[in-house]
Order: C-alpha cells, then structure tokens, then sequence
C-alpha cells in the first residue's frame, strides 16, 4: 500500500468517470456512484436533480467525501483516491453552462442542477503486488 | 432505473468480492473500499486493523453505509446496493475463526479484528438502456 500524493491523485480522479459521493442525509450515512468531471483547481462537478439529498447537501453546504478507485478483483491490485471538502451549489450562470455541456449524467433524469465538491483534502494510494515470503 | 428488493439486492452483493463502506470519523465522513463476504442473514462481514477508524466506529456501534455497485463506464448499465445498519465488532470466538478463514484480507497488513454491518435497511436499484426517443 503506497501513498500516492495530490497531483498524482487528482490525475488517476481525471482519468476515471464515475465515483461515489459520501455524505449524510438525514442523521444517516449514504454513498451514492455518479459521474464526474474535476475541473482546473481539482474539484469534482457533479449533476443531480430538484429533491436530491446530495442537492440539500450542498446547499447547505456540507462537507463530503469523494472517493474514485480502479482494483483489480483478481490481482487486489490498483489504486484509491478520496477527496473530502465542501459541496456547494454552482449557481454562476456560465459555470452552470460550460458543466453542462462538459458533463452529460448516466441516469435518464432531469439532472439540472451541478454541484461541486472543493478538493480541500486529497488523499490516495496505491495496493501494489508484494513478493511472497521466500 | 429499476429499484431491486431486498433479495434481489443482497444477491447481487453476494456475488461481488468488494465494495465501499461509509461512515464519519472525526466529525467528517470517510469512504474506504474493501472486500466483504455476505453471512447467512444478509449481513456485511469486513476484515480490519487495530487503529483502523473503523474499529472505532465499530466499537461504538455506529451506522454506516455499505455500498456495491457494478456499473459499465460505456454503456452506463449496471446495479448499485446500499446497505444501512449499525456496525459492531464480532468478538464471538467461534465467529471470529470462522470469519477469518472464509475472509482473506486483500492487503498486506495485519487484520485480526472482523467488523459486521447488520443489514438493516437495503436499497438497490438497476440502471438500464432507454430506448432514445424516436
């Protein structure tokens, strides 16, 4: 298990589209897989719709983790990266518009709203193969 | 997207070696993937460490959130399982051993404690193709 440090860790988030938002709603913990892009300073930008807890999250802005990861099943080999900061509403009109053309959500839902997530803590590694005890 | 129930959804988690489980350490909240095996009455059974955050929460018998999905980056089908419950550490002896033989850590670190998530609420749903509109 190696530590992987931000700049290397914000690229492995880069090179993946989907990870899961951590966060709680109503007094209790849910983790959610969507689809993301991380934009210039690092931070994730989510889309989500009208009703969604993640979207009372972030307009209250809480703090929420992100986390992203590649493992191989078979090796127990690859990488993990999670990212824990404030969510907050996009509400500036050309950023609402650039997220939303850059980034179309999975789900066959109005997903109107963006939400992003401030990369305030960075932390990853890596789960490398060791050698067998002689 | 299709809601799956409770059977539905603990079938698909049985059939996959790891997932993500979700819980507030230090008043933040934390995502850390791991592999799990599925006991007889639909609960999440993790292996960990001595000083893992986890065990803290375990101790303390806290809920948390367990969450696998298997979802195609291309296609964007797939299914996603949430499960919520209160984690507790098994101190049973005969559970304990049991445990440890059926469940082999996938890192290279001592994991003598077994963490158990009761499956107290279940969630899932399936993500399917939509026809595109004519």
């Amino acid at each position: 298990m190696v530590e992987l440090d931000r700049k290397e860790s914000i690229t492995l988030l880069t090179g993946v589209s989907m990870g899961r938002v951590g966060f709680t709603h109503q007094a209790l913990p849910v983790i959610r897989p969507v689809n993301h892009l991380v934009n210039d300073d690092g931070d994730i930008v989510i889309r989500t719709h009208a009703g969604a807890a993640l979207l009372a999250t972030a307009s209250a802005s809480e703090v929420v983790v992100y986390e992203a990861d590649q493992i191989d099943e078979a090796t127990h080999t690859g990488w993990s990266v999670m990212i824990t900061g404030t969510a907050s509403r996009v509400t500036d009109p050309q950023a609402l518009s650039r997220y939303r053309t850059e980034l179309t959500p999975w789900i066959n839902t109005e997903m109107e709203h963006v939400v992003r997530i401030r990369a305030e803590f960075v932390t990853g590694y890596r789960l490398e193969t060791t050698p067998s005890p002689p």
